[in-house]
């Protein structure tokens, strides 16, 4: 089965204490479809500019990911310039150029529309509704959001949460979006917003999983060294999404924890280069690997 | 096997948002005992004064602890208040009356000494090694120490670290005397400092294990409401304690890895009222549950 992801794709101009990177390709749809090409066929659904680099287009054909809902118009792709700070668990926007994002009114192919799993990555709640009315085959969808949006556009967001099968959202945004500072009673709140699974994502704490009967915890991959955080939650809704659309059956709780120690696992390499760098030079060997370390280093009993 | 547990009786006061607690049984060896007595014959080894209400030696020797190395003299028993912060996560130390901990002198009986867990909960390094130099029967050592050893007794608790098996620390600490924001990173120092293997606490997200050849990681229990976290790293190191004398064996990495889980869904139960009232009422089957749905609820894969 196929996975339809829907985001932005940007040019990223990233600072850390180490080291600054510009025009980075870069948007919460470009790592996600990068993620869900390791398990799946993926449509990349965005708007960029036509100052946009054939080189990061070349990348996504080379990663098997099919660029025929990428709409390219006149103007400058949107932009994103952020800094993090020494602890890499925070960061600020610097800046933020719109541009062409301002005109994007997503259109679908059939075969995009046809997908049976549809990441709604990071972008408006307008946007994230105009790609699913468009979508045809009951699909189970993922959506990711941020603080902007439910400071922004919450009545549009909570349309949304109301048919998504699995909302994904970092743990600041769940303590602000509930009011709550215990994430098991954010997570049950958010729940009650109307999706049918939550997940929250704890970057280097991992994450946990929500439905109505079943609970998931993980911790995340141990890494010693983060060159770049930018895109690892993407990167994560992408790996989960990538892996619900490589199993035959309907996604059960038991293929979204397993999804989401994938997800995880290629969340790690991301943080591990500036950009999109570590994740598309990432082999499925690798990938594998990394899991199979994860398995050891999370064992007990017995 | 037994356990030795050394550190400090207490009666703490306690402030959170919700609730205002006097006088409770508190202090680290009172919380890691009663965690410890779950799996194992517990001597603990403390100073109290001749104000210690006998209800809480009571409660001791209704848990099988013994208290022959509970040196009882003139004065005050040591007394703690502090006051937590609304997300429950940091607390402020409001007042300390060190009265009768100044003359701690520890003196262990000869069946004390012969444990072959020792588990030097937190106080000062001076006591905890004073403590180790009685011991017999060359023990597996656990070592627990916090933020103002770290910043007053340093050259001590070097010392320390180089004769323990387990040093136990919690995130903030790990991070402040280490100078590393990664706590994976942050572990491995630590490691290089002389013990044999590190915990790191890491409160609602778990903990990580180390040694130089292996790691383990695990998320915490899932607790929608946290009454009162004092005492639960203690409560941790207790049970983690306990869970290793049980064994017949040596502790191999293994052990420790579950010793880390039984620690830490002790401590949940901790965590859900003032002082050690959960814990203190807490079943063996309760314990077992808890585990059994901690199993259940981080489990992955086929």
């Amino acid at each position: 089965m196929s996975v339809l992801v829907a985001g932005s794709v940007a040019l990223d101009s990233i600072h850390t204490n180490a080291e600054i990177h510009n025009d980075l390709l870069g948007g919460s749809a470009s790592y996600a479809s990068l993620a869900a090409a390791f398990s799946s066929k993926v449509h990349l659904c965005a708007i960029v500019g036509t100052d946009f680099p054939a080189e990061h287009r070349d990348l996504f054909a080379r990663r098997s990911i099919c660029t025929a809902n990428i709409d390219t118009v006149e103007g400058r792709t949107f932009r994103w310039t952020g800094k993090y700070h020494e602890d890499m668990n925070h960061r600020e926007t610097l800046d933020v150029s719109i541009d062409v994002l301002e005109k994007f009114n997503p259109r679908l192919t059939p075969e995009a529309a046809a997908a049976r799993v549809v990441l709604l990555a990071n972008m408006s709640p307008d946007n994230q509704l105009a790609v699913l009315d468009q979508c045809t085959a009951q699909p189970f969808v993922i959506a990711d959001s941020m603080d902007l949006w439910i400071n922004i556009a919450r009545p549009r967001l909570l349309d949304l949460m109301q048919r998504v099968d699995l909302f994904v959202i970092n743990e600041d945004e769940a303590r602000m979006f509930t009011e709550c500072s215990n994430l098991v009673t954010a997570g049950r709140r958010l729940l009650a917003m109307g999706p049918r699974h939550v997940v929250v994502k704890k970057g280097e704490h991992g994450a946990m999983l929500f439905s109505p009967s079943h609970f998931f915890t993980t911790p995340a991959y141990p890494l010693t060294h983060v060159a770049d955080p930018t895109g690892a939650g993407d990167t994560f809704a992408g790996g989960l999404a990538g892996s619900l659309a490589a199993s035959p059956h309907a996604p059960e709780f038991k293929d979204l924890a397993n999804g989401i120690v994938h997800g995880s696992v290629l969340a790690s390499f991301t943080c591990e280069a500036f950009g999109v760098k570590r994740l598309a030079e990432t082999t499925s060997a690798e990938a594998a690997g990394r899991t199979a370390e994860f398995r050891a280093c999370t064992s007990w009993g017995s």
